[in-house]
């Protein structure tokens, strides 16, 4: 038969990045891949997850039925206390429990977007977003930036010609470029948010990931005073466990009173199990040490990384130290397409991401995206030994 | 400010359902209450669950790591190993993990509809799939029936006016009504959307909470030989606990592919944890055997709150006895708005949920919806005692 499927679906993409993964996988276990965006496995709470779990059970029956759909108020709780810290004030019952944050990106779209409704956002940007926004048939416009974050002045010229119903950002350690924006462009951002009466969606899940402690990257959402303009989401994906698929949102009562409302129609609740487990989680175990250690470790990781990387020569690859995250971005040099070397590379048994799949226009094709975090420093070494070997001979 | 938010906002509908369980909660804990759908938490596999998690965590920490969008593949193998048992072909691969069967009902939902699309239901029917229908901006149009299922007349008439993009049907026990399609219903049902080209979408939620055993209801997925026009959701929230959030789906390929693709975007994936958990748990109880000793047992339930509901008048109440399932719908005198009587019956410490909003159109005021799984057998008699009495006291 015929299938007479929404209009939408002509808008629904197969992720360039999922094929890509699956042409690594292709390739048998034998290769080092830098490609994915998972944390390393080693580091995870396991014990203290096991531990949290029996918590859960230990408290009875209860705790395995049917919960609140914006979730379970104590870890709301602990959530609204720890977003304090990042000079964000939000009360326990403006945090919206979501599957990830990925669920609160598609929710807070499912509101906000009609068909040809225009998004705007950095260039690249985090591809699932983009996934996101798209399904609701919205345009997704890139605005041009630097290492410091968007340019104002591009912003400000598309938002004359966009009226967008929203601006996406990640603004600290992003996905893939992971850069943080300086002070002043989050300010200005924020400015001419409220200038053309434009939300902001600030998307953070990498910014505990932090690597020099004495710098402060505020939150957009912090400089909101009026909590008119921000909606915020984070995730528990990269600091605890990615198999809770605990995520979590904030932002203006009416934005947060509609996404709560569709997340019933949606799915009723996250698993209240687990938000139960990630609560004795974080009560009994001291989370921001577990965040500190991550972090020191993942800046051992990106620093063995980068040391291969810096013999080679300039003129062949550069980038921008990570200052936190989970990603290393370079630019090669423009002779070069990062989407045909691959198959070059892979042949060595190293992988990473092309850059291209990540614009939303424009694609540069001559840069790239490597993870630092899945893999050990034995294994980056090795990876790193093969990539720079094989950068040097598909050169030739 | 001033928000902007998608024309489908303007379709968002708060549920009356949840309206009246604030109604109900704020007269105190006293209430016994047949309004939700909860199961009775004193039956739940505790000390199962616990293991099932503890065999996950003795599996290693890469049991925490992230997982495939679809699900995890031994759980998805098991569950198409039940659905055979059911006379449903459905490889594992053909099998889409949920959170919730109501994210399988929002995901179909999302890849058929677009504004003002028709969606063909029983009337009444469960609630939170017209929320989710309407949340695409579709239209709800209500087909009507007896205690055997939809009227294939008014079925055909309705298809032939509004070309649905599919019709929603709980055919087993269903959502408020606990009634069970007789199997000529069924297949006329398909035989008719064959012949206008629409899919059915069958959500069984409650099927395997059959009261005899002997009596043989068949999916209608399992009549549809050529894969073609069923899609077919369970949840094991009924069976198992409901905190673990995992429902299921199948269909036709082309279905399928769009609901996985969709889900990508929706929520990366549901928690990969427990969906481990839940397959150690298939494979170390006899998940059958429990479902038996729960079906017995809520089988008791059911029978208590209909003793006394054969103290009264015939001409006051009637029902039909239900075969199965959470539910008891009753019919009151024609006088009677179940609405206006519940604050009445409040007064008296039990509640239950008016008929009315589960009607898509023409709502039929004396009709009332009683759960009897939620509560005690003990709790079944006091709140059946109060609910009587008040009724008489309310009549007089």
């Amino acid at each position: 038969m015929s299938y007479r499927f929404a209009d939408r679906t002509k808008m629904f993409k197969t992720s360039a990045i999922r094929e890509i993964a699956g042409m690594i996988q292709k390739k048998g276990s034998d290769v080092i891949s830098f490609a994915g965006g998972n944390p390393f496995e080693h580091y995870f709470p396991h014990e203290e997850i096991k531990r949290a779990f029996e918590k859960v059970f230990e408290s009875g029956k209860g705790s395995l039925q049917y919960g609140m759909t914006p979730g379970f108020m104590p870890l709301r709780e602990l959530i609204s206390e720890r977003v304090k810290s990042k000079g964000i004030s939000a009360k326990p019952e403006e945090i919206l429990l979501t599957t990830g944050s990925q669920q609160a990106i598609d929710l807070f779209s499912r509101i906000m977007l009609s068909p040809n409704d225009v998004v705007l956002t950095e260039n690249p940007t985090f591809l699932a977003a983009v996934q996101a926004f798209e399904s609701y048939e919205a345009k997704v416009v890139g605005v041009s930036g630097d290492k410091d974050g968007m340019d104002p002045e591009d912003l400000e010229k598309k938002l004359k010609q966009h009226q967008p119903k929203f601006i996406y950002v990640v603004p600290t350690f992003s996905n893939p470029e992971g850069k943080v924006w300086s002070e002043e462009r989050r300010r200005a951002l924020l400015e001419l948010a409220y200038k053309y009466n434009t939300l902001v969606l600030e998307d953070d899940p990498y910014g505990d990931i932090q690597f020099h402690e004495e710098e402060t990257y505020t939150p957009i959402a912090a400089m909101d005073e009026q909590k008119s303009q921000v909606v915020y989401t984070g995730s528990f994906s990269k600091t605890v466990v990615p198999s809770l698929r605990i995520g979590w949102v904030t932002g203006p009562a009416p934005v947060l009173a509609y996404m709560s409302q569709i997340k019933e129609a949606a799915d009723l609740m996250s698993s209240p199990l687990n938000q139960q487990a990630l609560y004795y989680l974080m009560t009994e175990m001291d989370l921001d040490a577990h965040i500190r250690m991550l972090t020191k470790q993942y800046y051992q990781h990106m620093s063995v990384m980068q040391d291969y990387l810096k013999t080679l020569d300039g003129d062949l690859v550069s980038w921008n130290e990570p200052k936190g995250g989970m990603f290393l971005w370079a630019n090669v040099h423009e002779s070069i397409n990062t989407t045909e070397l691959l198959a070059k590379i892979l042949d060595h048994g190293v992988a990473y991401i092309p850059g291209a799949p990540f614009y939303v226009e424009n694609p540069q094709q001559n840069t790239l995206r490597l993870n630092f975090t899945h893999s050990s420093p034995e294994k980056i070494k090795i990876g790193m030994e093969r990539l720079t070997a094989a950068f040097l001979q598909s050169l030739k």
